[in-house]
Parts: structure tokens; C-alpha cells; sequence
């Protein structure tokens, strides 16, 4: 993966094909044209963005390697990059290839904060803007999103009994985890108390609580064990890779239930978990969803926060690469950009923010909207 | 499918929903909810025309039977609904789902030509549009894909003798298919005089010669034969489904690579093909295809076309829907609208426009453009 950031000189394409090369590097792809058989290319935003509304990521990668092999764009707002690693993974599984790219990329500094955060909006139904700004209670100004993610910490307070303060201690904790990242977009250690006084952005939230706006590319090699051995690289095992759509007027089962696919799938059981990567557009969400990942008894997330027990050296290391807070958010490469970071922890690869020898990882993606609960949630489970 | 056409009234969400509902009735599917498995959504230009950019799919069919079934946005320019198709078969294929379901829609008519001219020229890479409207000698002024496709009119022109007059003919024909359709966007039969004479769109290319702008929607379901005979559906098979990508600087290749594999997987012959819905997004490349696809030796499809073994009624009817041009061409729909008369005309359904009892039928879908040869291509072969 490229660093997540600012990238306000760099071009989406340029992005992409730095994550592409490193990707295929990394896989010991030496020969693309001839030995990938197929690219996912996972981005949200370049139509409204960009201009660049169609073979998004036929254009991303011309003048790469991969130019020339079959794409196929695939898009599920910030679950994007972790569609495109089922997907891969899916073709690879059904023996339709050997070696599958998943690649995300994104630009959202575009040096018009209002177009982004409008561009941002349209992952909500457009056909029913005024239902929805209505549902939520949202001035429809700034990012929607962080509306959403307010409404889910006020319910996660009242049955959890969380406060604000658990939800600063979610962006300290990632703050330290990405000041150890040199790919990460913030590199400062936060204190509770700055992120309490920080601005706020919509009911409890904070601005250092809301992860910003980013550019960046993530991309993901997947092969068959076979491949990876005959071409000396050193892969880690996709065990279980489920994607589900949130129902209408359901709140609370769409992670759960992807879990429990992707776990059976695995033949693993969450309480074998070492560490994970999940999404945490807003600090709330973070503790949300381990409970809904099963990683740990309902309402038993914030203990386990304060505990040390979910930062690194801790028994359960969540988002040791910043997560999306730290680390930073490029929609269409979020989810891969997780997935990087956990192959390179059950790789003993981490540097500085390596958390011991983990051997079972999950990485949890959710993207859009369909009211209350996202519309797409993706849980992928690797292991060495 | 629905009709192709001008629908100012309607949302795309209403064209998605019947598009749905028809395919799922045809299918035999009764509670789709728990019986389809997962959804691949083909739409192009939604984010530029619709402001839907992000999870398109998922609010289209917000409110009918498919919502909450996970589902995956797919894009590939004007080859998105065959891509959808792909990766539908490929979910099938690989065991993941028992019930798949590809849905393309498309909302071109707004009410503002410029913007719908400027959302497809927005298949063409953006980092370099001075580059290719050079290369094209384009002014860039209204349809830069027709000065494309005028250029691919000219070199064929030069390599096969065929004239201005054939694609006249091309049109003229698929006029009379559209007049049989009483899904088509066209119901007038054309002279070739009338084609000649319209108004120029680029080089030789005139209006009839050219898909117009449509909306639109179609769907296909795609199960294992033991579901389809449960449910007491009357399936056709999907007996080979390939997609390639355009390689900068190649042409012609694009096609013949995409069709061989096809017919590989199919287990068939170009030469036993009874019937064949193409990418005619201008005349000539009608005749260029067919060469492509091998159904007809090089430079030999104008004679075809003249003798009147590519008309419904003659030994191999192409287009019997009226094609891109007469039927419509609403982007994301185009492919599984050629897939929806395939499924028709095997099944006897295709009312006056039945063309024999065909056995053998194949489709080719095309989209964006990579220079000088499309970014992607689809061949799909389907039977009885």
C-alpha cells in the first residue's frame, strides 16, 4: 500500500500503480501481463471527483503492468477494497484463475472540502435525501456520515454504558498505534483530553474521533498455495472472506451475521483471534463492533480498551496500524489497506508496531447506508 | 427486461424494480429474499447523471425483493451488464451461491444532452483526453465514442471494401428487427436512403447508424440446472462466458481473444451458431464483429449482411432485437438486454421477431475505450 494522506500532487493513477507494483513485488509476480489473470479495482468516489465515471481502473493501471489483463471495477461505497479481495479471492476459489489482484485506490483532497463531503453523501439513496436527513436529525452539512456514526454511539451508550471519554480513548489508542505507522496519515499521540476539547463534528464526536479524509491505494495478490511456493513467496492464508447488505430498518445484525460466515468458513472460532483490523470511521464504531465480531461479550468492549488489552502488546491488538483514524480513510482502498497491514503482522513484518507472533486475524469493512445500518458489511479472516 | 427507451417519468429505481421482479418471475423465484444468493448491479453513469455514485445497486433495489440480499456494484462501461453476468456465473459456477442475480440499469435521458455526452466521454481516461482527442483528430464536441467508432468504420472500409452503403444496411435491417420489438426504442422501418442522408454524427457515421440514448433496464437469473428444475423454471444454459481487456496500442484482438475463449468453455463452434445479439453501438461495427467472432471468414460479413442471412428469417440472424441501435442502449442494460432476446429467441418466446428455433447463440458486449480498441469485451454463449 502507498501512505495514506495527503496526496494533493499525485494523481489517482499514480497512486495505484505504486500499490500495484509493491503488491506484485511482494507476491513475486514477476511477469503480470502473462500471470495475472484478473484485476479488482475498488474505487467510490472518481466519477464525481475525478470525472473519471467509467474503466476506473482500466485507466488507473495503463502504463503498469497490469495494463491489458481483465478488470473488472467493483464498487460498495467504503467496503470497496475489501469487495475486491472477495472477488479475487472468489475467481481464485473457483479455479477461473490462478493469481487474482484485488487493488483499491483513492483521491479525496481534491482542494474542495464541500464537493468531497457531497461526494460522500452520494452513498446515501439520492431518491430519498429528505427521509433520511430527517431520519437522522442531520443538518445535511459537513459529512452525513459522522450523523450516522453519532446516532450509533448514542445507542451503543445507553446500552452499554459507554461514555465519550471510552471514545477518545479509542483515538488515543490508534493515535499511538499510528504514530508507529510511517504509512499512516497523523503521526502524534493524542491525549483524552485533546480529543474531548477538540472540535466537534455531530453529537458526542470529535473531530480526532472521525477519520479523515485521504488519498491513497492498497492492493492484494491472491493465489493458490501452489503458486505462491512455485514463485518463493511468502503468503499468508485468506481463510474466510464473507460480504453482506444490510436490511432496511434492521440495526445491529449485519456485521454479526457476516462474521459468523466468515468464521465458519474459516473453520476458526473468534475467540482464537490475535488481532485485528476493523472499522473505525468513527471511535464508537470500534467498540461496536468487536462485540459484533464476537471478540468479546456484549458491552465488554470498553473494560477491554481500558484493560491495555486492544493496543499493541495488549492480548487482542485492535487496529495496530492506526486504523482508519491514524491511519487514514481512501474509501476504495480502506479495506485493503487493512488487509495489508495484517499480512504484514502475521508476517513478523510490522516494524516498530509489530504485536507479537499473531497467527489468526480478522479484518472487518463496512460501507454505505441503508438506514440504520450500513449497507454492506465484508469480514475477512487471514492466518499465517 | 424493460422497454428500451425515453422514460423522463421514471426513476431508475422503478426501471431497476421491473427489470427485477420480471426476471425473477420468469425464474420461477418466489421468495427471493431467502433464495438469491447475491446481486451484481451493472450501472455506468449514475454519479455523474444521477448523483448516486456509491452503492447504486443497493438503493435501485431499495423496496423490492432483492433488498438485503448482499450484492456487489459493478462497472464496466457499456460491457457492465455482461460483466454482471460474469461474475453472476462465476458466483454459480464456483459453488458460493445457488441463485445470482445480474441487474444492469441505465438513466441516460435528463433532460440535458451535454451532460449525458460528457458523463460518456468520461469512459475515456481523463488523465489523458487532450492525448486521445488528438489521436482520434476529434473536436470533442458531442459523442467522442462515435468519432471512435467512425475511425474503426474507416480502416474496415479500407481492409474489406465495405461501404457507407452496408452500414446503411446494417441499420436498415436492425430497424426492421426494432419494429418487431415492441420493447425497442425504434419502431420505424428504415430505408438505406434515409440512413444515408441523415444528419452526420462523424465520418461516415450518421444518426441511424449510431445507438441512441436510452434508459433502461435488464436482468437475468443464473442457477445450477437441479435449482432451475426445482422450481419448475424453463432455464436456457450459459455454457461459456469470457471477458478480456483492450491492451493500449492492439486492435483487433480484443474480440477474436475474448470469443475463442468463450467458445473453448462452451465446448463450441463459431460455424454451429444459430443466432447472435452484438455490440452495434454504430453500424459498422455490426460487421466488423461478426468477422471477429468468427462466424463469417474476414471481409466477408457486408456480403452476408447483403444476402440477407443475418435478417430474422435468414441462416444467421444477428441483432433480432434491433440492436444497440434500434432496441436501445442504455448502457448498463445493453448486455443483459442482448442476453434477455437470446433467452427469448431459445425458448421460442420472441414473438414476431422469433427467429427459428435457434440452438446455439452468442452475444458480444463491448465498453470504454483503451485506444484505439475498446478497454473491455465480453463473449457469452448460451443454448437451448
Amino acid at each position: 500500500m502507498t501512505a495514506f494522506g495527503r496526496h494533493s500532487d499525485r494523481t489517482i493513477s499514480s497512486l495505484a500503480t505504486e500499490a500495484a507494483r509493491e503488491a506484485l513485488t511482494d507476491a513475486c509476480i514477476g511477469d503480470a501481463q502473462s500471470q495475472v489473470d484478473i484485476v479488482y479495482y475498488g474505487n467510490v468516489a472518481s466519477g464525481l471527483l475525478q470525472g473519471q465515471e467509467s474503466v476506473r481502473g482500466q485507466h488507473a493501471l495503463h502504463g503498469t503492468e497490469l495494463a491489458g489483463v481483465p478488470l473488472i471495477n467493483v464498487e460498495n461505497a467504503c467496503a470497496s477494497g475489501s469487495t475486491a479481495l472477495n472477488q479475487a479471492w472468489l475467481s481464485v476459489a473457483a479455479g477461473q484463475a490462478e493469481v487474482a489482484v484485488a487493488l483499491g485506490a483513492e483521491k479525496l483532497n481534491i482542494g474542495d472540502k464541500n464537493r468531497t463531503f457531497n461526494a460522500l453523501a452520494s452513498a446515501l439513496n439520492q431518491e430519498r435525501m429528505d427521509d433520511i436527513v430527517t431520519e437522522l436529525g442531520s443538518d445535511g452539512v459537513g459529512s452525513v456520515f459522522m450523523d450516522i456514526y453519532a446516532r450509533f454511539a448514542e445507542w451503543y451508550m445507553e446500552s452499554s454504558g459507554a461514555t465519550p471519554e471510552d471514545f477518545a480513548r479509542v483515538a488515543v489508542k490508534n493515535s499511538a498505534h499510528g504514530a508507529l505507522n510511517p504509512k499512516a496519515q497523523y503521526g502524534r499521540q493524542l491525549t483524552v483530553e485533546e480529543v474531548l476539547n477538540a472540535r466537534k463534528v455531530s453529537g458526542c464526536l470529535t473531530v480526532p474521533m472521525c477519520a479523515p479524509m485521504s488519498d491513497g491505494a492498497a492492493a492484494a495478490v491472491v493465489t493458490t498455495p501452489e503458486f505462491a511456493k512455485r514463485c518463493g513467496a511468502s503468503p499468508v492464508r485468506l481463510r474466510g472472506s464473507a460480504l453482506s447488505a444490510g436490511r432496511h430498518g434492521a440495526y445491529g445484525e449485519l456485521v454479526p451475521a457476516t462474521a459468523l460466515r466468515a468464521f465458519e468458513m474459516a473453520g476458526a472460532d473468534p475467540r482464537d483471534v490475535d488481532i485485528v483490523e476493523c472499522h473505525d470511521a468513527a471511535s464508537p464504531a470500534e467498540l461496536i463492533v468487536l462485540e459484533q465480531l464476537r471478540l468479546c461479550e456484549p458491552g465488554e468492549a470498553p473494560a477491554l480498551l481500558r484493560s491495555g488489552a486492544t493496543s499493541i502488546g495488549g492480548r487482542l491488538p485492535v487496529n495496530p496500524s492506526g486504523g482508519l483514524q491514524s491511519k487514514g480513510h481512501p474509501l476504495g482502498a480502506t479495506g485493503l489497506g487493512q488487509v495489508a497491514e495484517i499480512a504484514d503482522q502475521l508476517r513478523g513484518r510490522a516494524g516498530r508496531r509489530q504485536a507479537g507472533s499473531p497467527t489468526l486475524a480478522v479484518a472487518e469493512n463496512a460501507g454505505g447506508y441503508i438506514g440504520p445500518d450500513a449497507a454492506v458489511a465484508t469480514v475477512t479472516i487471514l492466518s499465517t
